[in-house]
C-alpha cells in the first residue's frame, strides 16, 4: 500500500497589523504526518506522539479535513492517518494549521494532485473550525502555500503569494495556555476610524516593505493599534519582551496568531540570536517556563519527504 | 528677477479601499503656477484665471503652504506667485493639492532644492488646511512624488512610492458640489472589525496588485465597505456609473477624493475610452452637466516647464 510522508511547518499568522488576513510558514518546528488509503470508510487517526490529540475523525483536525476532502472523492472509500507532532498544540504557531495543511497536502500527493492548492486551503479549513470554531485561512494559506501569504478574502477565497526578502524569527512560547475563542471573544467589535486607517497604513506598508524588500519599512509598519492592546493582556512579559527585543536588534514583531507565543522579525542570524538571549532574560526573570524557536521563514510550505509503496 | 513656472497635476487621494493613505498623480489636467523672489514680505497672489480664489496670502492655498515654507527662509523676504488654474476648485481631483504642492515644488528650484520632497510635503500640507481644515496628504504626495504614493503615516511622516504597471485613468466630474468638510463629516467614526478586516484585506492586495503589476489583483482589490457606502450617497448616479464602467473594462475604481469626482483605472487606451463613453452615457441621462478626463497615472509629479531671469 503506498503511504506518502510530510513535513508541515509552524506558521505565524495575523503578523502585527494584518489580523485575520496575513501569515508566514517557518522552517522550524514541524509536524510529520503519513497517509495512506484505507479500506475502512471515513479517516482512521493513528497518533504516535503523547498529545493524545482525539481520534475520532470530526473532533480531529486532520480528520476534519480529510473528510471535508473525502466529500469531493466518491471513489475513495477512506484513509489512514500517522500524526507525529512536534508543534505543542495551544502554542499560538499554528498546530493545527500543520496537522489539517499537511493532512491533505499528503492525501492530494496520493491522489497524484487532483486538487489545487486553492482547494487544499478550503478542505483544509475544516481542521480549523474543529480547532477554534471559526474557519480561517491565515494558518492554513502560508502552511499550504509557504512563505508569506495574504488572504485577501476568504469567501470567495483569494490568496497571494507575497515574495518577501530573507527573514530570521524567533518565537518565545511561554508555557501559559491561552485558547484561541478566549482570544477572539475579548476583541472590540467595533474599532474608531482613525485606528482603522492606521492600522491599514500600517499593512499597506508592511506589504510593500515586503515586496520591495525593503527592512526598515517592514519594522516600522510592524504597528497594532487595534488587536494587540487587548491581547497582549493575555500575555504576561508582553511588553518587556517587545521592547527588550528591538533594542537587541529585531525590526519588530509581536503576538503570534492569538498568542501565547510572541515572535520578532530580524534581518540576520545574529540578531536573531540576541533577540532569543532578550526573551529567555525576560522569562527568566519572571519564572515562566518557555520554549524558543529561532528559525527562517520557510518558502516552501508543506513537504513531501517520503512516499513509498511499502 | 529669475521666475520658475511648473504644471501641477491633478491627483486622485483615497483610491477606493485606500482612504487617507493612497493617492496616484495624473497627466491631465495640470495647473500652471509661477514664482519669483519679491522684494514685498510675505507672499503676494497674483491669479491669471477667472476662479477669483482668495489673494490674501494666509486664505490661499499657495500663500499658506508659501508662508509656512518662509518660516524656515530667514534669509527670504517673500515670493511673488502667478496662478493659472486649470483643476477646478472642488471637483475632488486635488485642486487644492496642485495648488499648494505646485507653490512650494517651485519655490524650491529657485532655492536651487535646499528642502527635501518631505519637507516639501509638510509645507504643503497647510494649503490642504485651509482648503478642508484638515492637514492630509494623500493628494499632496502624489503631485510632489509622482506616481502612486502610500502615506503610511502622517506624523511623522512616512511617504512610499510604489512602482504601479501603466495605468489608464477616466475621470468623470458631475458639476455638483460636494464640500470636503461635509463629505468628512457625515462618515461614522466608529466601524464594525469585521469591515475593517475586509477594508485592510483590500488595501493589502491593491498594494500587492500594484507591486506585482498585477491587473486581476488591482480589480479585485478596488472595494470599499466603509467610507463609499456613505459618501457615494451624495453623488447621484455613482452606482450606475460604477457598474457600468466595469462592464465598459473598466478594471474597478471609485470616489475621487471626497468626490464629486468618480475615477475609474483600465488596463489600456482603449478601455479607458469607453468607460468614458459609459460615463457620459449616464449623466446625459440624468441630464447633470460634466467634464471628463481621460489620461494616464503621472510618474513625475510637479514639473519644471520654464526657470528664467527675465
Amino acid at each position: 500500500m503506498k503511504k506518502v510522508t510530510v513535513h508541515s511547518p509552524a506558521t505565524v499568522a495575523n503578523v502585527v497589523c494584518g489580523f485575520d488576513i496575513l501569515g508566514f510558514a517557518l522552517n522550524s518546528p514541524m509536524d510529520e504526518l503519513s497517509i495512506a488509503f484505507s479500506d475502512e470508510p471515513g479517516v482512521t487517526i493513528i497518533n504516535e506522539d503523547d498529545y493524545s490529540l482525539p481520534t475520532k475523525a470530526e473532533d480531529n483536525v486532520s480528520g476534519a479535513a480529510l473528510l471535508a476532502m473525502l466529500e469531493e472523492l466518491p471513489d475513495v472509500k477512506g484513509f489512514t492517518l500517522y500524526s507525529k507532532k512536534n508543534i505543542k498544540p495551544g502554542s499560538g504557531i499554528g498546530s493545527s494549521a500543520a496537522s489539517a495543511a499537511g493532512a491533505v497536502v499528503a492525501a492530494n500527493h496520493l491522489l497524484e494532485n487532483r486538487f489545487t492548492n486553492a482547494d487544499l486551503v478550503r478542505f483544509a479549513m475544516f481542521g480549523e473550525k474543529v480547532a477554534s470554531g471559526v474557519k480561517h485561512a491565515d494558518n492554513i494559506a502560508p502552511a499550504i502555500y509557504g512563505g508569506v501569504t495574504l488572504i485577501r478574502s476568504i469567501f470567495p477565497l483569494d490568496i497571494i503569494s507575497l515574495d518577501a526578502p530573507e527573514l530570521h524569527v524567533t518565537v518565545v512560547h511561554p508555557q501559559i495556555e491561552v485558547r484561541t475563542s478566549d482570544a477572539r471573544q475579548i476583541l472590540k467589535q467595533k474599532v474608531s476610524l482613525k485606528d482603522a486607517i492606521k492600522q491599514w497604513g500600517n499593512i499597506a506598508g508592511l506589504v510593500a516593505g515586503f515586496l520591495q524588500h525593503d527592512y526598515d519599512l517592514i519594522g516600522r509598519s510592524l504597528e497594532d493599534v487595534i488587536i494587540e492592546p487587548v491581547r497582549s493582556i493575555l500575555i504576561p512579559g508582553f511588553d518587556e519582551v517587545k521592547s527588550n527585543c528591538k533594542d537587541a536588534g529585531a525590526l519588530g514583531g509581536g503576538i503570534s496568531g492569538s498568542g501565547p507565543s510572541i515572535f520578532m522579525l530580524s534581518k540576520d542570524a545574529a540578531a536573531a540570536l540576541a533577540v532569543e538571549t532578550a526573551m529567555k532574560e525576560v522569562y527568566n526573570k519572571i519564572g515562566l517556563a518557555y520554549h524558543t524557536h529561532v528559525t527562517t521563514i520557510n518558502k516552501q510550505g508543506v513537504k513531501i519527504v517520503a512516499s513509498d509503496n511499502s
